[in-house]
């Protein structure tokens, strides 16, 4: 399914330098799957927005658009003239430096322009990337298009996660995909924890390619020893966690998870729904039985917290789980396995899941690492100014893009969010 | 352009009753009429909700079939199996009696059905409604045809000034239709006043015909003499009220209407915009220079009061209006002459512009008639459960559908609403 | 308990004029017993707020000494200083002509002036009165004594409203006065009606005393022959429409009624609790078992109107209300009595009740008289501006001071307000 | 001004035990301190909540005896009967284990129990402590009783910024204390940094003698080399940022910071007001011009934050505050010195201002230690719940109790939260 199908980029592989060749690849696939993951749905799938979180389909296929526009081609390509000097209003997503945009809570209103003209839009501006990279290309303009790849790829995950915070707030609830057979019946492995020696580590990104600015500066953490658990918290558990009260204790919870608690009355994950017989779960597949083997996905990090405290555990730090990632090969189950969903751990008693299936709330809170500093301009508001309110995730998960993840990969959210295919890992002390 | 063209109803126009076929024409024309307002808007369009007041064009289009199928083929229809059992709780809008339904302000979600799913439904229904014609209909289906035929009425004027509300909330401002050359430089008329005598008069619908439940019983109402003005309030006239400071002056309003205009930052009638050289407003012709000459539109009730109050005169009461509309024809520029602005009055120093062009603001609350019962069943909750906070308005407005209005036609809205083509015109006594 | 016994204002009563003596003496009582009701309560109780919708005692007492200094003082004692400037802004209430002020809803927050220096500023300003009283009035200082009178009576009954939501807010739940033995044991004498003849009648104030504006001017309303019940709804009937499930079916309710009934999860009117054994409300006796004999007290126009419904009768107008009451004497349990409940009808099947006891609400939208026309200056914003939304009250309520009411006398309050002693009586079509 | 004046505790002043005494004579003085610093206020302005961050002066004193009450009293005073039943629902905190409680944004409805009746209260419940204190207690009950100093110190703060809070908001803007004649007239001394050696350093509290459960375990950090500012960021500077645009550049603020700036319309620190000739500032001692040499306080995380990214420096972490503050001795102005504001920094190139003054706002979230564990029952709701969304405050302030202090004690507040007197040291790398 994900193969590249934007013809215009495709057309035209360049053969000639040794460096751009693979990034020219890989900006021809990461535009082609972006409008793959928008085939299956209908233009007016594509234009509705849930709620404040989530933005619409179309949204994200003009917003990345306009990123090469906005941030590449008006400085690097000579002549350049933008496709509609209206659209930066339009999808400029919160770039002050940049000026005034659409709110962000108002990105549904957008029926103009409509879906047509914005497949014209990523036509137009394929074409113009093609024409620059076609040249030799500038070191800042080859890091530009780098960053404007992972950014793409950021948004195909959001845009997944997004049509799913639609559809389940849709009556009919369509499915993205139909389940493939088979789907949900194995059995969780036990549980079981590795156990790793304390020390001074060196963690952050190294600098030897692509990387976040909020992954680095590579610097020394002092970690105590600790046990981590070889996986994901299963559906099945978490759902021994809600018929035990889980949700009506308030001594499990963080103060402000009581209350996001108790004011949106929540008592089970997000998309959760009792039925005879057991839960069922909003999914891309539609909605279906909960697979108790599975990781369990869209928890916040309150329920997160709280399932852990009443398990007698606690969520790694960041810097615990990426020390633990190093002794694992970068691979999982992320979107190129095509599941839509977390699948159960396989495999026995050694660390995996580390990578792809949920991302896995950490208990760190979402600062700079020492000695950060954003980069001057418009793209230096990529991650700095998020640093506060919201926690680490680590991981990825079955809807992040294939080669986007780092073992030193931090993404971020509010705690009480939960619409991402978020889960958790317990850790504990030795 | 209001031609009939849904070829499914338009294929056996029937022959034989000498009552039903006109009913049949009409019924034909008016399901024909609402697919051809839809006609300008790209899906995406008819999708997206702007805000709680207004509804997609998409829900408007399958409420309207709803309602015949829920109120009419389901009963009368003998072996009539509905299109889809989940549409009545897509598109029931307000009938508790029903049952649940998409809550109001979620409307805009339903991406699906989609609207191709929706035309089809359309087509069903009406196909329906032709076997159902097809037979000798018993009066009580007749009169529930008569009251679905309204009811779109209603919905197609709602369509047109609920896209408005999209399109104005568009960064790119698009237009429904083009403008005609020439609108917008003529010059208003000078305001003058008719006298009316008082007296014992009677009021409210004689029940010869179709009429709403809310318009009788026809009773009699006692009147003090008084004046009207022979057109409504323009454009011109209320940017005087502006420019004399009238939204900075709380002594000019209800206080209801002072909190408003101060909650909201009103300082001038919805869609207007100050720009070089005077004002704009967004239409659905598009974002044009206001017309002086043409009757002020978007106003709300608050607006209407404080401006007669600033003017040194008084909205008319319902009844005064009644009965005053009777010394004149019931035609006026509606939709059928596919304006879609209101226009300048013309014609001299007698009363004119009671239909068509603004619905205009009474200063009487919105109640029952004096012996009023609301009918049994869900078609009692149409209009009785309102009457309460809201305001009557009369005579129709630029957008209103041909054959729709009556002499003893009651609009209503809350003081504070201004979506619709609402405008004003000034009485006093004598 | 209501003697006068603010000394300043008693110990010189005028002896000369013919007329002022009785205003002298009425605005000396009046303004004794506005501290007399305030003396059950320790200044705490005095300073706090517990809703927008209700002040402070102490700002009621200062308020409408400020009426006195700010409307009458000012201009009519040459040489007046006002005690302190500063509480213009502190007690102007609305009054948009004189300035700006303290918001509504942060009357509570004014700790300073001390309930010492509040005290002080009333004996400043009777002291004052007391003088301008001494020399010949001009009769439109007069009328303003007149003016200040009733609206300090207004606030004495709004002091009585607003204690009670304080006290029945607060989780120990006091009493402003003990109850009286015996309260609360009788039996409701059977409903019955009255029929009245229609006709065109001369209703509003004809200008002979004092009378608010809002009750004129005096005209003709058409009136159609109507019933009118002998009594109010007791406690007994509206416990009857609440185990009917009066609270659960919405085609009963207004459709604002029924949003506010969801929305604010209304099950019983204000202050009633469901407890074994029955129901009990507070009341300014305390938390007590609800008298079934009583009149239902607290209840919203909402409430009124769907008992109405479900009783299959209707509010009267206030016209019907009006004519009925000029066949009865302009007397009944009114605050001079000092049950500060509402007790139950006495006297057989003939018209009671319509004085005291609880304001009834009409089905009537308050609005203008014909040909109302609000008077010039700051005194002109008494009534005018609220003419939007609200309802009409009639007859006054247990804690309506003597002397303060009228046939003609209009309340007004919105549809889903009850914290004032609000009940209804049934009315219907002959 | 701060002896102790609790006759009923002062009288029998422990002479036996060689531990305890100690400890009684500064729970009498705790205890004593509470009553003296509701002195200045009258009792209306005891009762009176301004917002719900605040609490009132009564609801404080009331709360912290029931804290002594509920966990000791009850417990360790064999027959202990309670002042009253009710009053553990109404000064319940938050102790989730303990019951339901007056929601916390409604303490300012407690008329009742009076003033007088939590004056009564206090002394019943201190001589209760007394009688506890007169046999040799079990070091449970010390640690409770230890615990309920500290508790009953920090609402002495939190009671004075809470009345400032009050004070504020009111029109009359009353002092809390007259100020002393020359405050503010000094000049600030040059900015001027320390520099420390990075390594691993233990921090945290080691066990001797009372700290809080969040101070602890104690455990290494790995700190890099770093500078610290020799004093706090003071108005003067703080004004220059206002005026070079601070409030005004969103790329200065984090996401969050910017959205509270627009949200609330923030433009200085909170209680500044721009006037003729500078800014003045609410404070306990009144309305007055801003100490230009003195801290900036009343400023939340967000301010902190941007002040130093446009100053070109950084907040310093939890840790390396607490490594430099181990260079100094325990003291500063605090409230023993009874300024009740911040004052300028004294005495030359050295780091100073560590203690008192105003708390500093830390680039650390408020999180757990390694290996925190929270104490079971009730008291451990005391400081785990809260370890999310929060940020470290370090050092105290002008109106934080003698003997309150350690190095390793650990504040908490959100950051948009400003109504306690913060401030901010800058920091940076070497």
């Amino acid at each position: 399914m994900m193969s590249p199908s934007n013809a215009t980029l495709a057309k035209h592989k360049p053969k000639t330098e040794s460096d751009t060749p693979s990034l020219r690849d890989r900006l021809i696939e990461t535009r082609a799957l972006s409008a793959e993951l928008a085939r299956p749905l209908g233009d007016e799938d594509q234009v509705v927005q849930a709620n404040d979180d989530a933005s619409p389909t179309k949204w994200h296929l003009a917003h990345t658009t306009w990123f090469f526009e906005a941030f590449l081609l008006k400085r690097f390509l000579p002549g350049y003239q933008v496709f509609d000097e209206r659209f930066e209003y339009c999808f400029n997503s919160y770039y002050e430096s940049v000026g005034a945009r659409q709110p962000r809570g108002k990105r549904g209103l957008l029926t103009r322009p409509s879906a047509d003209e914005v497949r014209a839009y990523r036509a137009f501006v394929d074409e113009a990337l093609d024409r620059l990279l076609d040249k030799p290309l500038s070191p800042e303009a080859a890091e530009l298009i780098e960053l404007g790849i992972n950014h793409e790829q950021q948004h195909q995950e959001l845009l997944l996660t997004d049509i799913l915070s639609l559809f389940a707030a849709e009556p009919l609830k369509p499915a993205y995909r139909a389940a493939r057979p088979g789907v949900g019946v194995s059995e969780a492995e036990p549980l079981s924890f590795v156990s790793f020696d304390g020390g001074v580590f060196e963690v952050g990104h190294d600098g030897s390619g692509f990387a976040y600015d909020n992954e680095g500066p590579r610097h020394e953490e002092l970690i105590r020893p600790f046990r981590l658990a070889t996986r994901c918290v299963t559906n099945g558990e978490f759902i021994e966690f809600i018929e035990d009260g889980g949700y009506a204790t308030p001594t499990l919870w963080l103060a402000d998870g009581w209350n996001t608690v108790k004011g949106q009355d929540w008592t089970a994950p997000l998309y959760f729904e009792k039925a005879e017989g057991g839960y069922m779960q909003m999914s891309l597949l539609g909605f279906r039985p909960v697979d108790l083997a599975a990781p369990v996905t869209h928890v916040s990090y309150y329920e997160a917290d709280a399932f852990a405290r009443w398990a007698g555990y606690r969520l790694p730090t960041e810097f615990e789980w990426e020390v633990a990632a190093g002794s694992v090969p970068l691979q999982g189950r992320t979107l190129g396995q095509n599941h839509l969903c977390a699948m159960p751990a396989k495999g026995g008693a050694k660390l995996k899941q580390m990578f792809g299936d949920v991302w896995e709330w950490m208990g760190s809170a979402y600062l700079p690492y020492p000695g950060f500093k954003a980069a001057p301009g418009a793209v230096g508001e990529y991650n700095g100014k998020f640093m506060c309110n919201q926690f680490v995730l680590r991981g990825g998960s079955c809807v992040t893009p294939e080669g986007h993840l780092r073992r030193t990969y931090r993404n971020f959210f509010y705690p009480h969010q939960r619409w991402q295919f978020m889960g958790l890992r317990l850790a504990s002390e030795v």
